[in-house]
């Protein structure tokens, strides 16, 4: 254990356990834990946890930057340890869980949870467990693979639990702008004005003493769990980068567009890879989590900076970055997700922001989050935060889901995250809608034209159509308006029975 | 004609009749036309248009900051001069032909129009049309009782025709902050930080060769037709005020609030009316329009400050607050709406916002615009601006309409424009439901039991549970999810039979 880790000699007697740090949570409290999107979660006292819930009746409310890795929302689970969850995860078990009604979710923008806190709207912290680098001479706290909430969370927490994970690169020290905004009602505009800026301080200011333990960890992040691009998302690049480059030619962008900002997945991560072959340069993003596809543009020299919230990578990515890291950290920075995330500043800096859908209706609004209309996946995460401040609003899905039985373009979206207000483009691996300055009626024309499935376009024209003689700003016949889903539901498939029959 | 109302002494020659001045139209135009809320729209310039259309073929893209008075939007309708509006109007004629999809009309928040021209995402303005007080030594162009787009309109267009209106007295010069934030890619913070600071200039700075064209007119705004208080939005603002009181005691709130927003119309001004009963303090607005409700408030002595885009009051007030403008503009502010409606201000000043609902549904998605799902009524105005970014996002609606035939509560709204994410209180005659920090389930329970009308609670409580056994994170029953909307459509009621006829 390396002194320099906890530079404030005095805390070091509160090395202990994770077992005994556990003893500090108790049923019923609110738990502010780091970790967002699998990075710098905490390694030890999440299990310590657990395993005393497990045996005792222990339940707290968890609240997190978003997402976790390493099954920490699972052994938690089924410790049945989580009463309440806020604002973002994405594990099959606590899934089903809250899918049961059995444990409450609560989600939430990403940018809003501390707000909440802050104003008292939404119970206090009472512990915070923090992923750190180290521990500053001061008693700062220096995070490691991401910042998320944890600022907010151990400057408002009573007590905070230390985790010093010794896997983490003393080097990552530096990487971190930790701004806490103004308290209202004297608050100050956030002075951030391009994404390379740094306004705050490189680590997590707190009260030393409200350090009551601090846990040595070694262990990585669990890796990212993205799929490489195919056939259908490079196409789906192919058209948003032609699209890009119209804009460009047109005068309306520059050729090194505006901030960029890609949600956590998949999709959104093998749309920025195909900026790899596009004639853009000099790009910047302004992020709340960075992926493989952000290495290599950083790689590729044509990024140029990168601000987010976290960096979430495959194993290799991981381990290039992490041993390279006082190289990458001149053109990386991580921010609260408050920041990150910030209207205020998102629209300030006018994004292009690329986020994707569960699925999208004709008049463009979108689906991020509920299988069915009523299922949960995993949560809004930041997508409103981006698209609804963003310069450009794209929406990426692929038209079809499970071999066509199901078409991600509906009549009517079975839940609304994205009204028609905040989406400018949707792109599938058909084609690209360009929603902008349009009317409802002329939307549909787009979006059924350009990226519906093939399969499904004569029945949704269709449908257009005859709602459109019923008359309307936004026609909808709302007796067949959730036919496809309930279809689907009954019978495994979106597709009528005749237009099944001909596929087979 | 008073010299000093057009202080640029060369601009003079430039006076014309409205018809001349309407032949600097051509088809297919857009034309920016000042307005917001009935108020500072032009008087005479839009009548000389609809002539022209009514004997030519002239439609152009009408641009305004909001609704319009004089019957402007129905005689501009009437003369088949509108081919295409933006972003809101309030007008029965053009509503019919927004239906029919005979004029395409762009709903859009009200903070954004502005930002969609400059960043050359929407057709440029041709011409802007904006109603003065006066025209300063520099060729600054004064407003009258409305900013609304009227400053970025002058900044962008190519021609501006100016309407001096005389009937406006000369004190209003001094009651306006024209601000318009610095362009991307270097764009500042707006550094505005209390509703009553002053950030821009008095008047709208413009190269005075781009007028092209003075016109005299003499005519008062349309009066605001609200309608007055009654028992169910008394009771409103009783549950309201009592919230209020209640989160001021827990020391969530101070007793001066946090700035306050109203949208238009009959039930937030009612709302706000209700607030001369309370016990608050110190009370400040930043708000898009000033209603009757203002000067009571601001009379009372318990408004301290009010900031807004504009001003539209019934008849007696209107004549009172223009007839003293002097003593009221020392605590009176308009904006531009790109400024009271941003989410950087609203987001730092920390909002409680109060807007109206037409439906919501059990989780908390509200549907401000589409009557049936389907057809518009005026548009989401700046109601998403405002409760996507508030402190504390209220929406308010009388539990039923027509006689107990419609709901305003229902199993789903049939269209959404604020989602669940964006709503923390709803309040109805009956109740209030404090949706914070709560999971869908429980803010089913909280709408049925505290918002819903009698003649409707049991059947949404059966709908729930229904939809609950059959399990989600947010249940519904899809096949049954707009039963209520059918129901009313085919007979006239949502009720169903048997509750009618027991009604009976």
């Amino acid at each position: 254990m390396p002194m320099d880790r906890i530079r404030l000699a005095r805390l070091r007697d509160r090395i202990m356990s994770p077992e005994d740090a556990a003893l500090f949570f108790k049923d019923g409290m609110t738990v502010g834990m780091s970790g967002f999107t699998r990075a710098g979660d905490c390694k030890a006292v999440p299990f310590a946890l657990a395993e005393r819930a497990s045996r005792e009746p222990l339940q707290i409310t968890l609240m997190t930057g978003a997402s976790l890795g390493n099954d920490i929302d699972k052994v938690l689970t089924d410790a049945n340890a989580i009463s309440r969850r806020i604002p973002f995860q994405s594990d099959p078990t606590l899934r089903r869980k809250i899918n049961a009604g059995e444990v409450m979710f609560i989600d939430q923008h990403l940018s809003e949870t501390v707000e909440l806190l802050r104003s008292k709207q939404i119970a206090p912290v009472d512990i915070a467990v923090v992923e750190a680098t180290a521990i500053t001479e001061n008693g700062g706290i220096v995070p490691t693979t991401s910042v998320g909430n944890s600022a907010s969370f151990a400057v408002l927490a009573k007590k905070i639990i230390v985790e010093i994970n010794l896997k983490m690169p003393q080097a990552l020290e530096g990487l971190h702008d930790i701004y806490i905004p103004t308290y209202r009602p004297h608050r100050l505009p956030i002075p951030l004005i391009s994404p390379e800026q740094r306004i705050g301080l490189p680590f997590i200011p707190v009260d030393p003493e409200k350090i009551v333990a601090i846990v040595i960890t070694e262990k990585a992040d669990s890796p990212s769990n993205v799929l490489p691009p195919d056939h259908e998302t490079n196409a789906i690049a192919g058209h948003l980068n032609e699209f890009l480059f119209h804009e460009v030619k047109a005068g309306r962008l520059s050729p090194s567009l505006q901030p960029l900002q890609a949600g956590i997945g998949t999709i959104a991560n093998a749309v920025l890879h195909g900026m790899l072959d596009s004639p853009f340069r000099d790009l910047k993003m302004y992020s709340e989590v960075l992926q493989d596809s952000t290495v290599e543009l950083l790689d590729d020299g044509r990024l140029t900076f990168a601000s987010a919230s976290s960096i979430t990578l495959s194993k290799g990515a991981y381990e290039r970055v992490l041993s390279q890291i006082d190289r990458y950290k001149q053109r990386l920075v991580l921010r609260p997700q408050e920041i990150s995330n910030h209207p205020e500043v998102i629209r300030r800096l006018g994004l292009i922001t690329i986020n994707t859908a569960l699925e999208c209706d004709i008049y463009g609004n979108v689906n991020s989050t509920h299988v069915g209309g009523t299922h949960m996946m995993n949560g809004i995460g930041g997508s409103g935060d981006f698209a609804r401040n963003a310069h450009l609003s794209v929406f990426v899905t692929k038209s079809i889901a499970k071999a066509g039985a199901i078409s991600s373009i509906v009549p009517m979206v079975s839940h609304v995250d994205h009204t028609e207000h905040d989406t400018d483009i949707i792109v599938t691996e058909h084609g690209l809608a360009d929603l902008r300055g349009l009317a409802p009626r002329e939307r549909a024309r787009q979006v059924i034209d350009n990226c519906t499935d093939p399969l499904y376009r004569d029945v949704l024209r269709d449908y257009f159509l005859r709602a459109s003689r019923r008359g309307g700003h936004t026609p909808h016949l709302l007796q067949e308006a959730f036919a496809w889903h309930l279809r689907y539901e009954q019978q495994g498939s979106m597709l009528a029975h005749e237009q099944e029959a001909a596929l087979v």
